[in-house]
């Protein structure tokens, strides 16, 4: 996975702590949405790649994937711990996101070992550069914990390798893999763009915390800049986007 | 889960560390052999509370049988170790067990959350009393390694208090699963008697190390000592075996 350079307006800035910044009760909802996404997406996770590990073609493969689905593990109970510390109930602050992950699974469910790699690869990545964006404007303490749970669980190198080895063997799977790409990424725009519409106080973090106004344009600039990483992505593996 | 007294035959002596022993071609066959049925065991087992958890009722559920998983996973990744630092091909060592082991999930797939948890229960409390049996002929450093790999995950206390709050709510509940019970102890008898005909040094280990013979009069005393542990564990379950 690329390592992402300055954010796009290049701020740097601390905001304060947790217990600086959660006085304002708009700034604690959004941190407690973000945090519940961050944790439901980690289980998810969780299970998903233990779902893929099913279909490994063989049993180091399967063990590389299981190794991985415990490293997601391990950061959902680290998101899990903190909503606790704070005072929020975990499994509340997860719901909201429940049903909209399950669904892009539903609309995404892999059909074979590669489909679910080339997913788990981008589904990563697409997750990584969002919670990147976001960590920005977050707390320093959050700002930690978030970056901290992004961290490589060395999925994205695995799935690289396999994929590409994959494409060398049948150049004919290039194809098919980069129409799976495509869908991915259109997926996981639509459900983004749901959340975004139906959480105002997530919402209002992303746009740069003017809690009074929800800027479609700065949302949709975001989403182009997510885009364009998945594009180069994409290219690395040997896929066209 | 219960703990064990004594083994059968009263023997707590010292047969050696794993440098003496495994001097022996015979012996060293036969730890191979076990550690690789306890990896894949320990993978499979993974792969099932994975799948579990995808049936849980909510979401702290979800995520007790995930941290199971997780704690399976470890276990797997010692055992895997191990067989890698004394020389063999881990894979290698699992491969005998991944049909008979498989073959025992398609038989005995839950159709449900409780009899998931069930199978999770009756299974793990089969194979620690199996590997048991099996740790007074090991050698000193095998010993501990089975005797570590097999500590409690928190699961069977999980699915005591799941299983009995189920009865307890619904009492026509337990005739279907004190049912289910059984067909998992048939299942799991019938693929392990079909191990022990197949895998030769395995089952010398186990019938005393008498290298020469085997003895089906000892293996079907073992069977049955477990049987009957299984018939106790059923009853705490407040179910008839």
């Amino acid at each position: 996975m690329e390592t992402h350079g300055e954010t796009q307006d290049g701020a740097t800035g601390s905001i304060g702590d947790w217990a600086t910044c959660s006085a304002d009760p708009g700034y604690r909802a959004a941190v407690l949405d973000l945090l519940g996404a961050l944790a439901y997406g980690e289980l998810s996770a969780f299970e998903r790649l233990a779902e893929d590990a099913k279909l490994a073609p063989g049993l180091a493969d399967k063990a590389a994937l299981a190794r991985m689905a415990c490293a997601e593990f391990q950061h959902y109970q680290r998101l899990h711990d903190r909503l606790a510390e704070v005072g929020a109930d975990p499994q509340e602050a997860m719901r909201p996101f429940v049903e909209p992950l399950e669904l892009f699974h539903r609309m995404t469910a892999p059909s074979d070992w590669l489909e679910g790699l080339v997913k788990a690869y981008v589904g990563d990545a697409i997750a990584t550069d969002f919670y990147r964006e976001v960590a920005v404007r977050l707390d320093d303490d959050t700002r930690d914990l978030v970056l901290g749970v992004m961290s490589d669980t060395g999925h994205a190198q695995f799935a690289v390798d396999k994929v590409r080895q994959a494409i060398e063997a049948d150049p004919r799977s290039g194809g098919r893999l980069a129409l799976w790409g495509r869908r991915l990424m259109g997926e996981a725009l639509s459900q983004a763009q749901r959340v975004v519409a139906e959480r105002d106080a997530l919402s209002n973090l992303l746009v740069g915390g003017s809690v009074q106004g929800f800027d479609l344009v700065e949302v949709g600039k975001m989403f182009n800049r997510i885009t364009e990483a998945h594009t180069r992505r994409m290219a690395a593996l040997g896929l066209a986007s």
